[in-house]
């Protein structure tokens, strides 16, 4: 294989390419990959040396497996050839030193910018491309989930088949309400591309809102920084899902929260530190909130003893929402393009491409 | 007021029109209607002689409710004098000797046509406008709601919720899936559009498969009533929203249950008797119908004894799935501008109205 016509830099790497699957991949998926550039490429996908997933997508694997004292051997020697991997491989902080060959991490999450920031690669030349994107359309799902079984009132149906009940009742509708999309990257205007095919209002908080901007993310109004507390304010329900950075650390916090329209609906795709659990706990005791869908926590797993597990305006859902049987399948297909072009040494087509400095 | 230019008929009624309210209308409302056509129209609205609402957009009111003999003495008087009706009245089966001078009746539903049918009403030249498309939207929110909370395992998590345990899992996604509609009518109509948002393929069943036709009603792709089988075993899921006609009752009968795809998602929004419940309710235990969301029933409300309410892959909706706290807002609007046409002898410009021989 030669290089691309139009590549834009070198002619990519002259030696096979070691690439290394360091989380857990059915098969299926690391057959399609080793099938692609077999020539070029030389594959390593040990599932004897991964945790074993528990569910299909599972990119973690079982966090009580652990590799005998051989098993990490081989492990650290097959690192040690890594040019390439499929996603930052777990409990491991010296990666340089480990995989000191390693140009390129392809991950399986979009929000890797902390782990960049604690492996201490913020400033190399280290590619780090991303699964931004992929999780959009399962994220919106289970954004208007949450929000479609609350205005159709699932929870006061279930309770009523329960007791065999037949009461006909008065529901409401999305139809007509007002969204707030906090962070309107990929996952925001793929919720506000549905929201509106709902025939909602969709507002979003950005950092520019110059002319044309709104129309061009796909949302009827754009708010700045300082106006979030009067947009919380005018919004039937609100939807995070911004990056972790240090801009969004508590960015909704005790002053955000109290802007809220009593009643708002609160769905958190986004980091749980993005707001302060605390006073979103009262908010939702004292009914400000009517209620939360959450996927994210401060603390995850989220603790046996936190109040949210018990209150009955709350949804939870273990850090899965992004989770989807057809996942792999699609990061697969990215990783073989992106795959293509780094052998070509097109690297800056190489897609979505993580900001090591801005961390999204 | 003058008869509007255009209008297609005589020059409509030339005495004060008579208007009596039938079932329980918020007094907003009935003062817009009152406000609208001050000097053409009488407007009776008599809450006193009507059942007392449950809940908002309550059409049917207290059903433990009676009136005195005082009051219904008043009642009949008062539709003895009617020449229109908002809704058909309760109770009443011989229509045609207590309102001989009605001539119009708008309904705050839209499956009136075995109504009409039981007044014997059918060859007569009353003019029935009906609430079609009103409750489209709140319907397709049903739906999705519905065909979202199951695809992204609400069960489930509120399951693991009420444990306190925090185990992640895959979900899958409606993305990509395939939805057949029985009855591609307004609402069908309105469940396609979002269907293909949400980037599903979308068949239906329709008497008429002429070229353009699938596009014309958003679908992509028609199948014909001998075909139905064949559509159905295709389907990860089948929405029924035909109205109630003698062609669709039994529609989904016993062999059409066992044709359709094993784990398939039903929802029912059309009439019971469309479906033969007894081989639903087979089908429901031995998991050919993964899951069914059902509003409607053969016997409403449902009798305590049905095996329905018991069965876990079930969700019971009291026939309230077309309901909205918006509902009788839209209704007003469309019977007021309905009788704007009335009043200067547009008949055929009031919409939607009843084939009074088809039934829908």
């Amino acid at each position: 294989m030669t290089a691309a016509a139009g590549s834009t830099r070198t002619e990519g790497p002259q030696q096979p390419v070691t690439v290394v699957i360091t989380s857990p991949l059915e098969t299926e998926h690391a057959a399609r990959i080793a099938a692609a550039y077999p020539d070029r490429v030389e594959m390593v996908h040990r599932p004897d040396l991964l945790p074993p997933p528990r569910f299909i997508a599972d990119h973690g694997g079982d966090p009580a497996w652990r590799r005998t004292p051989e098993q990490e051997a081989a492990w650290q020697e097959v690192l040690g050839r890594a040019e390439v991997l499929w996603d930052f491989p777990a409990g491991i902080t010296d990666l340089q030193d480990i995989a000191p060959r390693l140009r390129w991490v392809q991950t399986t999450s979009a929000g890797v910018g902390q782990v960049v920031k604690r492996l201490g690669l913020g400033e190399s030349d280290l590619i780090v491309t991303t699964a931004s994107g992929v999780h959009a359309r399962p994220l919106t799902e289970f954004v208007f989930a949450a929000l479609l079984s609350h205005v159709k009132c699932f929870p006061h149906l279930r309770a009523e088949q329960q007791a065999h009940r037949w009461e006909r009742f008065c529901a409401t509708e999305l139809h007509g309400q007002t969204m707030a999309i906090v962070g309107p990257g990929r996952i925001g205007r793929e919720v506000a591309r549905i929201a509106r095919c709902f025939g909602m209002t969709v507002w979003a908080m950005a950092r520019d809102n110059a002319p044309g901007r709104a129309e061009q993310l796909g949302v009827d109004r754009l708010w700045t920084r300082p106006e979030l507390r009067e947009m919380l304010g005018g919004a039937d329900c609100v939807v995070l899902c911004t990056p972790h950075t240090p801009e969004t650390e508590g960015l909704i916090g005790r002053e955000e929260i109290a802007s809220l329209k009593p009643g708002v609906v609160l769905v958190n795709i986004a980091r749980g530190v993005v707001i302060d659990e605390d006073a979103m706990i009262e908010s939702l005791r004292d009914g400000r909130i009517g209620f939360a869908a959450l996927d994210v926590f401060r603390t995850e797993p989220l603790p046996p003893d936190s109040p949210l597990w018990d209150l009955p305006n709350v949804l939870i859902c273990p850090h899965s929402a992004s989770t989807a049987d057809t996942e792999n399948a699609k990061i697969t297909d990215r990783f073989i393009t992106n795959l293509g072009h780094y052998l070509t040494g097109a690297y800056d087509q190489m897609e979505p491409q993580l900001d090591k400095r801005r961390l999204y």
